[in-house]
């Protein structure tokens, strides 16, 4: 039995150890297009800050765990084709040539690429210029080349979602001074601008000057750095005069290896499977950032999150040895952290709800994390939504502090949305309490209280 | 509408409360023994730390705001009888003279007293003495009167559960040398004793000289303090003098004025009520540390805990004006906070599986609480309770660094097990990533994969 997987993260890794732990005597390689399998790319940013001095540490296991775990890697090599009929996979080896591997069972997981917005420059400026995209551990060696030997004292980020925050963050911990630029009304929007704009305010209490509602242009290099050129949404014309732009806007799946050998493409143009993650192509799995999400909520959607990739790669890695695993569906839980403060979420931004149909109705509260008579209570805001007709929880979100466990309370709330719990019976959950950590009612049961006062009685 | 409360504790405020918040017509009474009505005795062990400088700020609502959400208190007023027929309530007012009060229901809930362990001696000592038993504010404040008198330097807490902890602590913070005796096998007996040897070590650390598996048999007033005798498990007569002996071995419900109006008693002399929190006798219903505890896995229990107080009074305020709320049932969620640890549990202890009938399987792993490369990860252990024959969930219990957020990790065991999850499908939930506060599965998915990787692989 030989299992191929296409692909050095999450997804990729997670299903090669998963076949190997179920089954020692399965031969597995692996196909990584760089040299650095089984990294935490969400570790990028803390690379860029600082805060983690070595690179090798941001391995989840290292090469030899690998190879002792029993996967064959082969580095530096780029899967270019499937032949369906013929079960072999062509690639082109490090030394340009080409090879066919057989395979039994393939699972590809060619994750995700950046998203390059429509910003005039950025397609012939690029990293000798001081413009960066971040994705892949190579691109953050060449990022921090040029923080190397640029020096800049000035930086521009753009985008504000999780990447774009953490390194607003990551550049303003090294003395750069940044300015961060988003096209929607917020920082973050994958939350309520209720929220986000208590990051917005967190940003600019560290000194980040941040401008929503703002379109980049454009990128020109100067003499004496980069000119930056945007639009303010209703307003005229703006211009930044930076020394490094980075752009951190997304991503798109990187499909094509399995858009060409026949599997169907869906939102975004992420592969179609199946909650065993077939793609319908015999032989051919799929996990990861390259394919639609099931949602629990919205049904087929394109969410890619590590978290993710690690539970389809291990459910691929089990059914590629005949196993009955089945995915069982995201709910978009995430979290950031944004110097001092936390955001989290999981379930449905309100707009998201309506879109799926749902009634949407929320209350935004303030509930402290624990009891205020003990050191150190702060607020947390914690956004609930719930549907106004069934009574059901849609979904929550929360910023708090740092030491404020938003991190987790809004694990409470992601486990009471898989079991479709009510918003009222959120006070059912026996949560713990100390005065340190709590309230006698948790936070998340005020939160769901002052919901249910609101639209249910 | 007359609703008369007797308890100003949790159980009985949330009665009053919900009663008042549903229909702001309905008068309510408040019969409150002492003089501290609303009062976080939960906080009491941070008050004598010195944590909390002021006690005032351990109420959870002040008298006026309690008096402005339309509640008649009735203060130092002891509760004596229940008159069923006459729907009368007698009392002892302040002045010593007795009163009836008419009802047209009534909601007991006067809580628990602490246990007296058969200690020679504990009965003509007191206060004067130095030997003090805490649970109410009044005790609190006979305590920290006793402490500013003596000023000891040395102290025996006697119990190692969780208020035994945190006196510990409390006292150790006043720069005192305290002895901590524990008549279990090991401290916190209420968590697995490998998790409660981690509490021990932490107790340790502080300079608490712990002695577990020993019973203190009598204490004696000597001229220079007090002289207390104990007795090894298995070993030989132990001394200590020690300027001042706290009792913190438990309570038991203070269910007499129930008792005497004819309501069934169950576990531990405490009162049976039904899941509407009717006692059986008309208009009379109960709540709180007086009542058996429905829990989800054991059914008809004893354990006081002040969440479950919460709930079961907001329930009983709901159903006395003809609401059709249930009480859910508790899963014995706790946790405490000893020096930098915390200890967090749910759901069932292995002997506690055993008893029930289960066929209980453990596994203790030590999973960091986030990517080992960011800064400040500390592991959690984390042991995972499962039916060995169904899979179920059946308890969780974490110990880990105060910074670890086991607090509310905790908390998705007990959501899990309120949904009668599998250990296995905690993999299936969706829950937060980021490198500062977790891992792609996080702390408590992996506990539950090893359980699944031991038992069922």
């Amino acid at each position: 039995m030989h299992v191929v997987c296409v692909g050095g993260s999450d997804a990729g890794i997670s299903a090669a150890l998963r076949a190997r732990e179920l089954d020692p005597s399965t031969h597995v390689t692996v196909v990584v297009a760089d040299a650095y399998p089984n990294f935490s790319v969400c570790g990028i940013p803390y690379y860029i800050s600082g805060e983690v001095s070595e690179w090798h540490r941001l391995a989840h296991r290292t090469r030899t765990d690998l190879q002792d775990a029993g996967l064959q890697l082969l580095l530096g090599t780029r899967a270019t084709r499937i032949d369906v009929d013929g079960r072999e996979l062509e690639v082109v080896r490090p030394d340009g040539g080409t090879s066919l591997i057989s395979y039994d069972e393939l699972v590809v997981a060619t994750g995700a690429q950046p998203v390059r917005p429509p910003i005039t420059g950025l397609d012939v400026l690029g990293a000798a210029d001081g413009v960066h995209l971040l994705h892949s551990m190579g691109d953050m060696f060449i990022l921090s080349e040029s923080l190397k030997r640029l020096r800049p004292r000035t930086a521009m980020v753009v985008g504000a979602g999780y990447i774009g925050l953490e390194m607003a963050e990551g550049l303003t911990a090294r003395g750069i001074d940044v300015t961060q630029v988003e096209a929607a009304s917020e920082v973050l929007p994958t939350v309520d601008e209720k929220l986000g704009s208590l990051l917005h305010k967190e940003l600019e209490h560290h000194g980040v000057d941040v401008h929503t509602g703002t379109s980049v242009t454009g990128i020109q290099r100067r003499s004496d750095g980069l000119h930056v050129t945007g639009q303010a949404a209703g307003g005229g014309p703006l211009s930044w005069n930076v020394e490094l732009v980075l752009v951190a806007v997304g991503v798109r799946p990187d499909a094509s290896l399995l858009l060409q050998a026949g599997v169907q493409s869906g939102p975004h143009g992420a592969v179609i499977v199946d909650d065993t993650m077939a793609t319908g192509v015999p032989h051919v799995w799929a996990a990861g950032d390259c394919v639609a999400t099931h949602h629990r909520l919205l049904g087929t959607t394109y969410l890619p999150l590590g978290t993710t990739s690690h539970k389809q790669g291990r459910i691929a890695g089990e059914n590629v040895l005949g196993g009955t695993a089945r995915f069982a569906g995201s709910l978009g839980t995430q979290v950031v952290k944004v110097f001092d403060l936390v955001a989290a979420r999981t379930g449905l931004h309100d707009r998201e709800a309506i879109a799926a149909g749902f009634d949407p109705a929320s209350t935004t509260t303030f509930p402290d994390d624990h009891k205020a008579y003990y050191p150190g209570a702060h607020p947390i805001a914690v956004h609930v939504t719930g549907d106004r007709v069934t009574g059901r929880l849609l979904g929550a979100q929360l910023v708090g502090h740092r030491s404020t466990q938003a991190a987790k309370r809004v694990d409470i709330y992601a486990t009471a949305i898989f079991h479709g719990m009510d918003v009222a019976s959120i006070s059912d959950l026996d949560l713990a309490y100390t005065p340190p950590f709590g309230s006698t009612w948790d936070a998340v049961q005020i939160a769901s209280q002052a919901w249910v006062a609101q639209y249910q009685s």
